[in-house]
């Protein structure tokens, strides 16, 4: 999946890499002191003089998802409602999978689960892992996207992801349940090595590119993962799906000519609402992606509009 | 609670305000083009010179949180998920309340319920609505926090907040099971009549200062809700919680000397850990609040630091 960095602050042009609507933005560290360091200030400790640069601080988003306690409990959260509906599931087979028939839109129904080995089916990136190394790196060194780092990170970057908080235990106890965990990740075909050493070296088993592991190369539809997911479909009952954005449920809630505004609507609808939680597990993931689009006009709405009495809106 | 406002790239003081470790740090826009811009001008159409200064974005969060179908999905799995919660628990009185009780630590136990009438317990910022109108506001005029201005919000917001997705079904199906909706949250006892305004306009019902809404300023406290809370676990017998920061769960976990990792490793092992998804409900939201905190040292483990080739680490 190619990713867009945005350089907080700066006016420069982003750099674009064939970016398609699951792109992503991701955003360099801020320069303005750390709450921590202004906490400091405020007892009056010693601080560096204003001119002199701060050191970076992490984005808001790292910060809430991989440093507090709540974006771990958050995720932890989701993890457990996964595991507690799969095993469910499994006690009771499905007639139907939860992936969409290859068809028009989402109202042509569900692939049949026949008598096919039951699966759950993961994205890989900021769902199974977080990518700690290499989103800290771009951080810290404020770098947007380059796809030949990113690139080396799926080659090089094992050991250095961590499995989400609530993974290890959960794909633990769905395979004890005779569940097959599957990857269907937007990582590349080229580096599946490196990706599956890194899914090993987070404590999350071995997949098998071709069998449990499915990448972007795998087929002609790029990032486009609907295609994978038939292939898929066709072999395994998937009783459950996870992901962090959209596409890794369906590509029809990222075409292209979707508002903000739009995508949520029809992902939030009939036939699919009923679907997240129950089926369809979202993971929070506030620092790239698809989601992370939008002018303020796309993402609030007109009738909330409001100024202080001082200010005229 | 006070709001610590980050001038995103900025290295301007931050205005403090009496901060506390409940403060949290709020992006400001970020003068960067917007993905759809970058689009736009990936596709050649007609793009500002680019000299002149782009109209600002929002920051990722909000963008993800507000804007986006993921930012909706995960709140709204969160809701039903306490949903559930919630009426299962009332059809199967518990003995316990999921209120912690008056105590040393965590390890206190929990107030009990006895015969008490049945309540779910909601903090109201991001988690019952979203303050739309403000967060707006402040970020499209890259504004830092001003108490004054937010007290005006609390005075005048009523109808520029939303309820949050899956609240307001949330709300009505609790209620049409005999559970009092109980609010606890730090907007201010002296704002009640704009809080309790705002709550309705949002389509969450009614709610009665002292004695379903419960402000900073009812005590001592502050913005502490520990002795709020066990006001409200002597009337009632609380079946769960929801919150989008650990304060509003227990002050235990915001006690100024803990580090991100350490307030991180006490609020996700027993415990307390077996009560998240299941008792409490912790929403998400990477905008704001005590989870908004640390270095790239802090929130990333020693053992993720990775560098590609080129460059040392």
């Amino acid at each position: 999946m190619h990713r867009l960095f945005r350089k907080t602050g700066a006016l420069s042009a982003l750099a674009l890499t064939g970016m398609t609507l699951s792109g992503c933005v991701l955003q360099a560290a801020s320069a303005v002191p750390s709450i921590m360091q202004a906490a400091a200030a405020a007892r009056g400790t010693r601080q560096p003089a204003p001119d002199l640069p701060l050191p970076p601080s992490p984005p808001a988003g790292q910060q809430w998802l991989y440093g507090s306690a709540e974006g771990t409990i958050a995720t932890r959260q989701t993890y457990d409602a996964l595991t507690r509906f799969a095993l469910a599931r499994a006690a009771d087979r499905p007639a139907q999978s939860v992936v969409l028939s290859d068809g028009p839109g989402i109202d042509a129904g569900f692939m049949p689960c026949d008598d096919k080995p039951l699966a759950v089916l993961f994205d890989a990136d900021e769902t199974l892992i977080w990518n700690l190394g290499a989103m800290r790196w771009f951080a810290e060194n404020d770098r947007e996207f380059d796809p030949a780092i990113w690139s080396e990170w799926e080659r090089t970057g094992a050991g250095k992801s961590a499995a989400m908080p609530g993974a290890v235990e959960a794909l633990q106890k769905l395979r004890a349940a005779g569940i097959t965990i599957v990857a269907n990740t937007n990582r590349r075909a080229d580096t599946a090595a490196g990706t599956v050493a890194t899914l090993r070296a987070a404590g999350l088993g071995d997949f098998e590119h071709g069998r449990t592991l499915f990448l972007s190369g795998d087929d002609d539809g790029g990032s486009k993962k609907d295609g994978r997911r038939a292939t898929i479909a066709a072999q395994y009952c998937v009783i459950a799906m996870a992901g962090d954005q959209l596409g890794d449920f369906s590509d029809v809630f990222n075409a292209p000519s979707l508002s903000p505004r739009e995508r949520k609507l029809i992902a939030t609808r009939p036939p699919v609402d009923q679907l997240w939680g129950a089926g369809w597990f979202l993971f929070a993931n506030p620092l790239y992606g698809p989601s992370i689009r939008g002018t303020f006009d796309d993402i609030y709405p007109a009738e909330s509009r409001w100024a202080p009495d001082a200010d005229a809106p």
